[in-house]
């Protein structure tokens, strides 16, 4: 099964979709398998990571700043303003699919997991996650 | 369903694999569902990036080259080659396997997505991509 | 089918799991298909490299330890240690999920692939990986 979800976004952040994601094992085909998630983005990209504590989600945004800084002389694609290349290298060191399995309808993150949309670009972004099942 | 491909290299670069991935499709045991791709190498990657401007393709490279430069002194697996290495290390920040849910025979790549093969070597390279559909 | 494996580690290391991954194989639904496994840990990653020259390892360990290195000023999550923010990242670096294809109840990994279980902490940890055939 195939169906997918919208997230807005604003501004570099960490979304969590774990409740999205999880609302969609109510039609799953069976009480257990595997979700995967696929964004179709690739200034935009998908974790899992850590969604007790703030901090984690907040230097994990910060350090990947300071790895990836806009504005560096060597950048060629500059066209679609200084935040959109670094957008593409941060993509590309994370994940565009994710798979998670489910058992009785339930995904089995551990205790302190989440699941993230990683917006990588400044302003505001629809971003469409597809989800199969 | 299982099958496999072959991907010639020459030199670092990212070769677009797009068509080869979508073609698999003719033949896959339904309309729509998940098609994985795993490569079987470990100084080679999968990745999912913007296929519009090669510029972004030239600028993902040479980023990759910067983070991880030959010959650093600390390195100590160096029997194979001054750019074996950086490869095992670019290969483990980018994927070994990605997934791509598919309808109507088709991957729902988003508009500017295209799957591209990472080569981190130089010389020429068969690689080896498995499919499972 | 769904199932989980321990793996016990100690200290930052790859743990090589290909053993315990393909002994699953021995009870799949069917001969051919898809392992996927994911760790429900997020300071403890998965990946597939080099298996053949412990050299590359250590310097894949080595690497991601000068590139993140501890008590970077800037971490405001420091309450769990000071290896515990670089080893969120460190996971998201890599590999929260992997799938391997597997015919004849066999792994389709290349001649020189191990998959991996990347400890990225300090002290003895229990890790619980969960895989889907």
């Amino acid at each position: 099964m195939i169906t997918s979800f919208q997230v807005q976004t604003h501004n570099q952040q960490l979304v969590e979709i774990s409740a999205q994601a999880g609302a969609l094992l109510a039609s799953a085909p069976s009480d257990s398998g595997l979700l995967t998630l696929f964004i179709r983005h690739t200034s935009a990209s998908l974790i899992v990571q850590e969604n007790a504590d703030p901090s984690v989600q907040r230097d994990l945004i910060n350090w990947m700043n300071r790895l990836v800084p806009e504005n560096q002389a060597e950048f060629t694609h500059t066209m679609e303003g200084p935040d959109d290349m670094p957008a593409h290298i941060k993509s590309m060191l994370t994940q565009t699919s994710i798979a998670i399995p489910y058992q009785q309808r339930r995904l089995m993150l551990g205790t302190w997991q989440g699941v993230f949309l990683f917006e990588h670009r400044r302003g505001m972004h629809q971003r469409n996650v597809v989800a199969h099942l």
